[in-house]
């Protein structure tokens, strides 16, 4: 799962910073901090145009995140999960591996922290960090280009109260319709977030397993499933009367509508992500500082 | 559910003091500030035979908790809420409150901090509090005398990897029959304990209900299930099979089988206790504290 | 609960009929019967305008559900628990009995089979039957009129696939803030609906109880609550980030948007419904059909 | 996953019959019929000791399962799914396949109904099958050696109403350490039983996986989890106070107890199981059967 890279020589010449949505002097300082200390080693720094604008880099400097992979061999994006989850479906085709700085909080993805980019930041440019890949899934519905999602595709109900039906087939063969408000269909990278709070069980980021896990169901044998990482999973409007209320999401983005007359087929993308972290990374350890699993349990009454 | 105390004279004359079990250095240190606090007011003071034993108290201030009602008008236990549980089953017959100190984390029912013994207790003693009624369970085997449980009666296997089958009846009436590790009977005081790791809802002390949350079901559809509390609840150990694997619990102490002949009877005991609270007690606090609900969200992977 | 009726006289002189939306053969074929059993009796007869214009009634005979109160002295849905209630929703302020016939598969409140409707209904048009009242919530946005719900008022995201953010207040204390799909208030008739589907426990109809079942929440350890059924319920979209995508929903029925400035009130409503059984009406009966809990549990993997 | 056998010539020559414990008319029956239809195919017919004294075997054709992997080259189950279970402990390590008829309801691993046998058994015995592999666990305790599982293996509370505390590594690694009840140590064949009533994920039975499964954790966080089969799992016993009240239990057969100084170590055992079923065997149409996934679900009350 973790492979120690070469030597001391800097691995990577050009690198590309990516911003966190919504303007904050908190990812201004932490931008200008991470490019002086880019440079300082006498790296090339590119920048997405929010990042671009945050530091007032030139424009010639200025890049959309899906063109970084043609001129930079690293990216670097300031901000937390969902940056990187962004960068990750941008970045995916491209093969240039990814490393977050998280702003605020731990995060499971930008393990970084912003008050010690210089000293995290210094071994992984010298060479010297663990790398693990990570899977995406690719939804298509009807013809269109497959949509990427580094943590999960929903199909869900949208603009109705009422519950939707989903019939859903993994391998071509049918493996049950149920009602209920959707279906979140998960990677190991998903399965600690929407999936999670669904209902669905933590799966380790080294399995190669895809799960769905249904939002609400009405049936309540309707449990989460898990199955091979490389299942052909479709999803089904099953009727027209639900015809504009159902939506395919990836990665919190909702992307299309559901026809009766559509499905979404989802598999693994061809490309994983490759995720840089500081020596040492230890998932456990960010589960545990995550879901607050610390050695002295978070306390219920005692008996 | 609150009552503000009439008056700044002391309506405590003589206090009972309980010690958790298991001496250690922490348990004694409390209990000797504590007696000297309220020897300062000139009330009496008796101990239990475990505090007493820990201050090198003279014998004849030394009394069994379940002896208190007759002597003290309020027990002071000094520990954790398991402490608090044991003297609300000795003293509940009595009617004199109870007021918990916690040596360690904060309680759901002890929620006077050590470290703060004399700030709150001045008041309290002073008649300035918040009392609170919490009710009992009493649990009857055959024709023994009843079992009490301020937290929960619970049903379960016992010496046996096997599921049990149990059969439950609500005011005589026929709820279900269920196969699994058991299920657990507990008052609002005890849905923050097991039955909450069960699976079973918070529900607020101030409601008259009773929980039945099953553990580990076979059949999914067995969900825990709310009742009055005035319910008359009886669970019968449903085969000869069984015999010597189903076994009573009431508030974590393993106390009577039972047989295929046999089934328990369980009803709201007849004398709730009073618990008392320093002045603002405010459950909903104690629950975000204690589950982690603070304002800022335990944190899942952000989409 | 439950009160015998007085006599053999028939109670009930004018009888209102309520259709299920949706015209159907099945529908039709019931209603007729149904009318022609009332005619027989010499009962009164009115019909809302669906029924009354699936069976070809005078105009004069047609009425409004929430009409019926003044003319009729009962009423009976022809349906399904959808048909029932919304009759309720309609009928509440009138105080008049409702009795649902369930044109499929049994129902939670509709529990008069249509293959029997004579057979049932001559005892109950005869005064033998079992009654017993179910609450109702009212739902208040701003100064709008209540909205009222037999089953849940849910307080969900709506047109976005982000969590939403919202405050809980019970009597006017702060409970907590929690991010997630949304918030699901229950009555006891609602707690084997969609709040069941979300994690929710059953409750027993005769207790005066609400339940707030938060939807896929993002905390874990945000667990169904029970509270009194007497209390005051405040819900509060948190932040101005969410508007336009927090919304209230009563029975299903998507309703009004809660802004970042406004809340909602959610009480236990002034009357409640009174519904009719056939004699000898169990509730635990129902939920054993309803839930698969027959004698013969419903088979996992045998150990 | 799934492989055609290759001709119409029987590939089976002796066959041994494993009956279920307990004797009843029922299963001596159906081994009757069972053996009647393999002799007229002229194979030659073992029954282990239970099978032998039900039909009144002659002695030297019984045989104890564990010796069959040397002279059958199939085994027959007739029970249900414990006894396939049994059976395949048994003779994980003989590579014969195992088929299993069972006497009762349609079982997750013996699907072959009792009513069938000669219509279902034919073509199998001619070659005409679907076979998949299953694998089991093998759970070590100090130096003994290992007892294997086809479900699961569990670390559990024993003679005690108190939780106990376990403390997890995966591959070496420090998970996290856990009070509550115990944990379930699943195989995808196991995700169907204890580890589903415990709130585990559904795990295809193709899927190279294993599942945690935290019995009543006390921390609501602590939440099934899905590592690598190949996943080396060890679980300690963290204290002496749980001492003699910690059991590893095999299939649900109770089997040694952990001590504060030992701990048990989990992994893959090194020979699955190969397990026939008719042509067309679907694992889909089993779940939706067993846990009542029919196309019309199982039914709430209606929005």
């Amino acid at each position: 799962m973790k492979a120690a890279a070469p030597s001391l020589q800097c691995p990577f010449q050009t690198i590309g910073v990516i911003a966190k949505q919504g303007e904050t002097a908190k990812t201004r300082l932490a931008i200008q901090h991470l490019a002086s200390c880019l440079r300082q080693r006498r790296l090339r720094v590119r920048f997405d145009p929010l990042a671009a604008a945050l530091v007032g880099a030139p424009e010639d400097l200025a890049l959309e995140p899906a063109a970084m992979g043609q001129i930079c061999d690293l990216a670097i994006t300031v901000g937390g999960d969902g940056t990187l989850l962004g960068a990750a479906r941008a970045l995916a085709d491209s093969g240039i591996p990814l490393l977050g700085i998280n702003l605020g909080r731990l995060g499971f993805l930008a393990d970084l922290p912003t008050q010690a980019i210089e000293t995290c930041l210094a071994p992984i440019l010298a060479g010297e960090f663990d790398a693990e890949e990570r899977f995406l899934l690719a939804a298509r519905v009807n013809g269109d280009p497959p949509l990427l999602a580094l943590n999960d595709v929903v199909i869900h109900k949208w603009n109705t109260a009422r519950m939707i039906e989903l019939e859903t087939l993994i391998d071509g063969i049918f493996a049950n319709r149920q009602r209920g408000d959707g279906i979140i269909v998960a990677t190991p990278t998903g399965s600690t977030a929407y999936a999670l709070s669904g209902g669905g069980p933590l799966i380790h980021p080294a399995l190669d397993a895809i799960a769905l896990v249904p939002i609400c169901p009405h049936t309540l044998s309707n449990r989460p499933l898990v199955v091979g990482g490389h299942s052909h999973i479709e999803i089904r409007a099953d009727s027209a009367h639900d015809q504009g209320h159902v939506i395919v999401t990836c990665d919190g983005q909702a992307d299309v509508f559901l026809t009766a007359e559509s499905s979404v087929q989802i598999e693994r993308a061809p490309h994983p992500i490759r995720l840089l972290h500081p020596k040492g990374h230890d998932h456990f350890q960010i589960l545990r500082a995550k879901l607050g699993w610390a050695g002295h349990p978070a306390g219920l009454n005692a008996v």
